[in-house]
């Protein structure tokens, strides 16, 4: 990336999405009440594309290797509310309403993010711990 | 992933960061007081070792391709007040305590995150709108 274009990317008002060497780009799901964040997944061009067109998230599933429209079996749709993109625009992260029962895990928690690390004596450990 | 290590990553109490094919784990970045937003970056094997061991946030740069000690040279040190981990285990959520100025971008801004794209009329559009 040169200088003006490093300088456009981040200072500039044209969004130009930077999707990496496997055509995806990270991004960071809030709570647009709360600010909570939800959870941390990808999209490809068409995922997002799909996304700003419907209003709706849809992400690239890496692990099924499928376009994922959010809530389609759970019911638990992301409607949008703002899309913010960071300085090198190489992420994403986007405010939402969930629809269904309002949770955004597929195991059941309302965030992916239920479990801290126990700090000090076990480094290891993990602590069940929904925010 | 087998079940049973899916059923272990998603439910167990052991800490089983998951790192990408070039060695990489996302990493998203909140401000312990707020919970807002400042940025997502990545950690390697050893930043994330060197994070939990110090207390301190190490991230690995990509564009640089070096372990990145956040503040050295801005003084925006980040100190760890807790990691939390993703359903899978390929994503953390870590909330700090900004060092130097509070800012967490190389911009000046606080947020990474300090455009927002404009939703409707001009959907390539991005307005400078820190949170």
């Amino acid at each position: 990336m040169d200088e003006s274009t490093a300088h456009e990317r981040e200072e500039g008002r044209r969004f130009l999405p930077r999707f990496d060497d496997n055509g995806l780009i990270a991004c960071i799901t809030c709570a647009a009440d709360s600010g909570r964040v939800l959870m941390l997944a990808y999209m490809n061009e068409e995922a997002l594309r799909l996304s700003l067109s419907t209003g709706i998230v849809h992400y690239w599933s890496r692990s099924r290797r499928q376009l994922w429209r959010k809530g389609d079996s759970s019911g638990q749709v992301q409607t949008i509310v703002e899309v913010r993109t960071d300085c090198d625009q190489d992420a994403l992260l986007i405010k939402v309403k969930v629809g269904g029962d309002g949770k955004a895990c597929h195991t059941g928690r309302s965030s992916c993010f239920y479990r801290r690390l126990a700090m000090g004596s076990d480094e290891g450990a993990l602590v069940i711990d929904p925010t």
